[in-house]
């Protein structure tokens, strides 16, 4: 026994959702943690026996689940939350969101991102895949607030970006990103370029070898759009993920973000690639992009896990939303009500989103596991009764129910309290400089 | 000036959405109340100057907008959220729902109204019209907490009903019912057969009579399944609401809850017969009905509200999560992202539940309104920047910003606390009943 960790704290509570492979819920369960990692989980009153020294926090009327895991977003754009919507798609990017984002500077981007962070940690997500610009400063945040992270710098052909002048020196940003993360406990980066139609054959091939190079997962937006589909059909002969197939795309170290538009043989491609898939539900709708197969998917084996997308189409870094979307848009859209089950959309933001981020050590509630976890308050009028906790925890709850957020064992949200930033003075921030800039 | 209503208290924040004709915002607002009633509606500054004697409520970081209006629900069923979900209607309804309906007794039906009332004030609903069995039982939740609404007693062809044992003691319990809420402030009666295909022609006809000899509201459920109108088209040889306007159910008083199925005559038909709508997103969704053509029934000039449906197949009754369902789902529908824009989602909510509860002085703050409005906490992560309040309200809120829920210009919830019921004795209660109730 002399190498068994030392379990220092024991959350208790009237529900666990482990999402363990056999999905058990335990009635009046607890998490023992030790250190970073999960050391045990189940039954209280066998758990109180096992480890009588623990630090004891008793969440009581609540069900703790692990963390959720938000597989694709742009957190920097809380920026831009609510500043255009309702837009046709070219429109909103090239009218609104571009123009706006051709101003932005470091510091903004660490601003966004941070804030972005307070609304996950408020709302129960632990871990995010994060691309944009200037991904620096997303790492400072993500490091200052203590969230655990895949994070990237995103690259088109256009050059140049806010962060390298050429693709030669982007490189140069994503080997220095990648150094600096190298044995970082929470964060990593990843080689993301932006999409097939922004990007050209030779950037693509030459990306994922850098991302093999260096270990790194891959990622990039995939047949978001019909527009796109007929695009690379014109471009390249070939559907979007059939055009990557050919590139060598199609590896277990890649995630492809939307996929809106994938028939049975790119369905087919992505699962013999081992790739996984990142869902975007509510930004799909509101950009009117279309419905993702993402039954197909699952019944093809592939992790599907679930993003926000950036608050600019969503308009928030709350899954709990996305999850709720993703069961009902896939029920309405296929005429059925078995689609997309509770259990499914709480697999994609949970165990799947694990394969997204390429970490096995997330996504549920087991021995060995990182101590990722939250908490949601069933007092509420919304959770009662608890008929059914996992329906509650999908079709019920609003996100805002979460009292608890903890990452490698640290507690960095409780009850109404960010325990890793000081919230008030980041709003005073948020508010001076967004009016500074938007007068630009 | 010696009739003008004196104003005794005025509610300031950084925000008012007034839902006003020309759909004002202001910015350093207030909204003062004389009574049950708003006087006046503007800026802080002026209506300081104008009643300087009047208590002062500064909500700060906040938005008041009108309380939201649920314009169909069957509140009783949060005793069966999440009992039985992404199943079949018809498995759905005829295993889980009907048989534990069977088994109600007037005490259970108004317990589960008060906690989806307690839901409602806590996110920002103040009216809902409501369709269920015993509904007496309704009314006495309502009126003990205090919300506006529209009741009534659900009737089909399939007697004994929980309340009638014929369709003449039925529309017995309608005038009861019609009697006791005749001049009562905020609770009316209306004549509610279930829907087109558990009804006979001759019982659609009474109960329009009904309603119009005791001056009611008249509801029904149309037009929500295929199923429905292929039933309705070989029974009758018409679509539902062809059928409904064969048997003179065209009415202004008439408001039709779902009505997902409506071709382009349909849609004249009940805009000729300035019906209102009431559109259900969610429970459309979950329940894989369909998408309603809400942006064509705008179009032809009808009301479409907008309801959340019984918690059973929701499963809220947040209409903040309803707002951004119907934004989303009919921009992915349409594949136009221009469709169902923020605008309409809340008009859906405010004022167009106006004219589905046939009461226009609901709906929108201004001179002459009756005084009921919420507030939504702005300094949340989710609700910032704000760069344009409109935005934020429908794509951004989850409902539980609210802090504030006033009706006919009493305080009902503020700040986490129920003014007028006591939520922790109503908690026990409903673990109690419930649990007996399952073991029936």
């Amino acid at each position: 026994m002399l190498n068994e960790p030392v379990c220092n704290a024991l959350y208790t509570a009237d529900y666990v959702l482990t999402q363990n492979a056999g999905r058990d819920v335990i009635r009046k369960g607890a998490v023992a943690v030790a250190g970073d990692r999960i050391c045990c989980v189940g039954h209280t009153d066998m758990l109180e026996i096992l480890y009588p020294e623990a630090r004891r926090v008793d969440l009581g009327c609540a069900v703790i689940l692990p963390g959720l895991i938000n597989s694709h977003t742009h957190v920097s754009m809380s920026l831009l939350r609510g500043y255009s919507d309702d837009k046709a798609l070219m429109d909103w990017l090239q009218q609104d969101i571009f123009p706006r984002e051709a101003k932005l500077t470091p510091e903004l981007v660490e601003l966004g991102a941070l804030f972005s962070f307070a609304e996950m940690l408020r709302t129960g997500t632990t871990a995010f895949f994060d691309m944009y610009m200037l991904s620096e400063s997303v790492v400072r945040a993500a490091d200052r607030i203590g969230m655990r992270g895949l994070i990237g710098e995103s690259v088109t052909q256009y050059f140049p970006s806010l962060a390298a002048d050429s693709f030669e020196r982007y490189c140069d940003v994503v080997r220095g990103l990648a150094d600096r993360l190298r044995g970082h406990k929470r964060l990593r980066a990843a080689v993301l370029p932006h999409a097939p139609y922004t990007t050209t054959p030779q950037m693509l091939r030459d990306c994922h070898a850098l991302a093999r190079e260096l270990d790194l997962p891959f990622g990039m937006h995939l047949a978001e759009t019909q527009t796109e589909v007929q695009g690379c059909r014109e471009a390249h002969g070939l559907s979007p993920v059939a055009y990557c197939r050919s590139l060598g795309l199609l590896q277990p170290n890649s995630t492809f973000f939307h996929t809106v538009y994938a028939d049975e043989d790119d369905i087919q491609l992505l699962a013999e690639g081992r790739c996984a898939v990142v869902h975007n539900p509510a930004s799909n709708m509101k950009l009117a992009s279309g419905h993702a197969p993402v039954e197909a998917m699952r019944r093809a084996g592939i992790p599907v896990a679930l993003g926000t997308d950036g608050p600019a189409s969503n308009n928030a870094q709350n899954l709990f939303r996305d999850m709720y979307v993703a069961a009902l848009i896939h029920k309405g859209h296929a005429l059925s009500p078995t689609e997309c089950p509770a259990q499914f959309a709480l697999d994609m933001a949970t165990r799947n989103g694990a394969a997204a981020l390429h970490d096995p050590y997330i996504g549920s509630l087991e021995p060995g596991m990182r101590a990722d976890f939250i908490a949601l308050d069933l007092t509420g009028p919304n959770m009662q009764p608890v008929h059914n906790i996992l329906s509650n925890t999908v079709y019920a709850a609003t996100g805002m129910e979460n009292k608890l957020t903890v990452v490698d064992g640290q507690e960095l949200y409780r009850d109404g309290r960010f325990l890793t930033c000081d919230y008030e003075a980041l709003c005073s921030e948020l508010r001076e400089r967004v009016q500074a800039w938007m007068k630009h």
